[in-house]
């Protein structure tokens, strides 16, 4: 039996998440299945950026560093972030970039592997990764092999397992594909890493607000993730960062700026890095961007009375699920394959379609018609041009899955996607 | 014959940039001497800022990437601020904190020696630096050099000169000293680095829209800068970073994030150097905090057209020389003493005052009767406690020096430092 306008109609009146959505202010006539690029504007964060702005910059000033706990905000904000990833109080902060984050935690790790080495003889001489991680990863990687003579291996998904050996120091992964969804087993590859004396740094760029993460249970080493995606933090909103409190006070990374000093504000001339997680702090943060990040988490946050990520995670698979399905009943024929895994395990948030032509101007097209998602280019091998729809439940819900999917099927069925227009390749995030 | 209050008003009257101040709030009953610690809020910020969050980010969403050239904004507001220090276009971008760009190009500096060493043989193994240099410089540095095997020394400035030798491979200064106010001659002292192979690296923190700089001219090496002190960017606005576009293409820092990539909306796994500065940024940028840097950093060039940097200089020192001689004729005798220099080539935009006892409690006082200026805490040794005042022409006035100065003297003739409430310490940025 073929799936109606009005089952989706039914799911969405019996969602118990439905009422989350009015955190939001979604502009009409969009259905936004971009939140895995840049999520929605909380409809808290106007207020709450003017406030920091008028009041606390602009009337208290200087004063506002105690008065209003900025100082304290990268970990007043990290502290909510570790509820949704599996982690503890005082053991995440949000500051600076992925990218420098990454740097951080792979600089750290690498002093461990240095520091752990028989006689400080280097033998693990190689970090791994897969070939499709999002490329930023992969830059921080390469630099800091070519900084410590070390080797960046890059492996498709399934290579993964047999290359686990006694050269690799590091193995990084982000736990969600961001190009296809596909989802690691965090707990297993840890595991699996941990047993041939290998640490593991994930990326959650794709899973903090998306997936439950545990952090914790999975006895991931290091963590880093982004705070303008599933957390509604607001464009180019700090990232965050974790370290397993195992490691936290024994080693160091070079990103060792004044908010990392254990004594900030003696202003001495040597560095002593702060206990704990507070030690990834290096510069001044933004305190704007910071507070519509605060903001974007709240959001997700608000999930907890509710079932939190678990009851997120329930309603993002049966929304995927859906999509998956009514895209398959009803746009059959039009040479659309899937990218994304169909084993929930094995799935984040996001599903990917590919084709073998036409992939970027069918996503202008939609976007035209007020369904965004985005295109990812392949790489003329086996990573195909992707489709990529991400699915928020916070704000998406089964209705408009319905409708983005009778978009797709007019655009594909009307030939209106060859249109010129939708045919000019230019720069999308 | 003594300076009165209608002198002040008189000055005031007759100052040609005295409409400056009108692109500001400034709260009523504040006297705002801390400017280089926290600029003040632009009046254009709470709108500029809630376009950016409500129409750009809670309308536009991932359309405005291109759509309000997000993407394009580091390099933007990093051309504006390229005016006010002495760079061309296209050679500054705003990106990072101080010490996340200050790593950068030392970085990138030290990849220089190292390639320029005869016959790979590193022979300058030093890193120079002031004792009292902002901290975080100090430990970036020190990081960076226990990474590499090299030494930080740590000098007096006087000592500085004789120390540049073959030994050393970076100058690395603060051009106006954060707690004495006292500015080196970057042309002077670039010079001499660079006739016995140095480089030089400047922090810009408390000159950047506070004195003329002129790089190019100096032909300093690299440089990098705050955005929250005399530009009023904001609190933890972005930083700023500078390459002399002689060193700006050869070179390479590890910080390789995707947003230096020659193309990086490819995803290609191997990072290529975008050319120029681009190659200086590294992830992706809060958005909403460098709008609001972007206001701070307009507020210095609607300067321009009356005269530009040279002529709130003359501002500038006309008001540090007045607070200066008004501490001197009504403040005798009651301990206080000048660590800024009177010579105005070796000044910054501040005046530093010591005192043996008491200097937190009086710029408390001081607080609480609306004057903010800001307290550093000495060494115990020949670095004093430092009473610090800020003078950022753009908005203070004349007659504000006056009555900071009478608010001093009433402090001190009263005692009224000594209460109890003024003399708790805690941390204060």
């Amino acid at each position: 039996m073929t799936t109606t306008l009005q089952d989706c109609q039914a799911l969405d009146a019996a969602d118990p998440l439905r009422g989350l959505r009015a955190q939001f202010n979604i502009p009409a006539g969009t259905i936004y299945l971009d939140g895995n690029s840049l999520g929605v504007m909380p409809a808290s964060a106007p207020a709450r950026v003017a406030e920091v702005v008028t009041r606390e910059w602009g009337t208290d000033l200087i004063q506002s560093w105690n008065k209003h706990g900025w100082f304290q905000m990268p970990g007043q904000v990290g502290d909510k972030i570790a509820r949704l990833i599996g982690a503890g109080a005082g053991e995440v902060v949000a500051t600076d970039s992925t990218s420098v984050n990454l740097f951080k935690v792979l600089s750290a790790a690498l002093n461990m592997v240095q520091a752990d080495a028989p006689n400080g003889q280097l033998t693990r001489k190689r970090i791994i990764s897969e070939r499709s991680n999002f490329p930023t990863d992969l830059y921080i990687a390469e630099a800091l092999c070519k900084q410590h003579g070390m080797e960046l291996v890059l492996l498709e998904p399934e290579e993964i397992a047999s290359a686990l050996t006694a050269e690799v120091a590091i193995l990084m992964l982000t736990h969600v594909n961001y190009r296809t969804g596909a989802m690691h087993d965090m707990a297993a590859v840890t595991a699996a890493a941990h047993a041939e004396g290998i640490l593991t740094v994930w990326d959650l760029a794709h899973s903090a607000g998306a997936v439950p993460v545990d952090l914790t249970g999975a006895k991931a080493d290091f963590a880093v993730g982004c705070g303008y995606k599933y957390l509604n933090g607001g464009p180019g909103a700090p990232a965050f960062v974790w370290v397993n409190p195992l490691h936290a006070n024994r080693f160091w990374q070079p990103l060792a700026g004044w908010w990392g000093h254990a004594a900030p504000f003696a202003f001495t001339p040597d560095y002593q890095p702060a206990p704990g997680i507070t030690r990834y702090q290096c510069g001044t943060q933004p305190m704007i961007s910071l507070a519509a990040l605060e903001c974007g988490v709240d959001t997700v946050l608000a999930a907890e009375t509710l079932g939190g990520m678990a009851a997120l995670r329930a309603k993002s698979l049966a929304l995927t699920d859906l999509f998956i399905r009514l895209v398959e009943e009803r746009c059959a024929g039009h040479g659309l394959g899937l990218a994304t895994p169909r084993e929930h395990a094995q799935r984040g948030s996001q599903v990917c379609l590919t084709r073998d032509e036409g992939a970027y101007a069918i996503v202008q097209a939609l976007i035209a018609r007020g369904v965004v998602g985005d295109f990812r280019a392949g790489d003329g091998g086996i990573h195909k041009d992707i489709l990529r729809f991400g699915f928020t439940p916070l704000y998406i819900g089964f209705e408009d899955v319905w409708h983005s999917v009778e978009h797709l099927k007019q655009v594909l069925e009307s030939g209106e996607w060859q249109r010129p227009e939708f045919n000019r390749k230019h720069a999308v995030t």
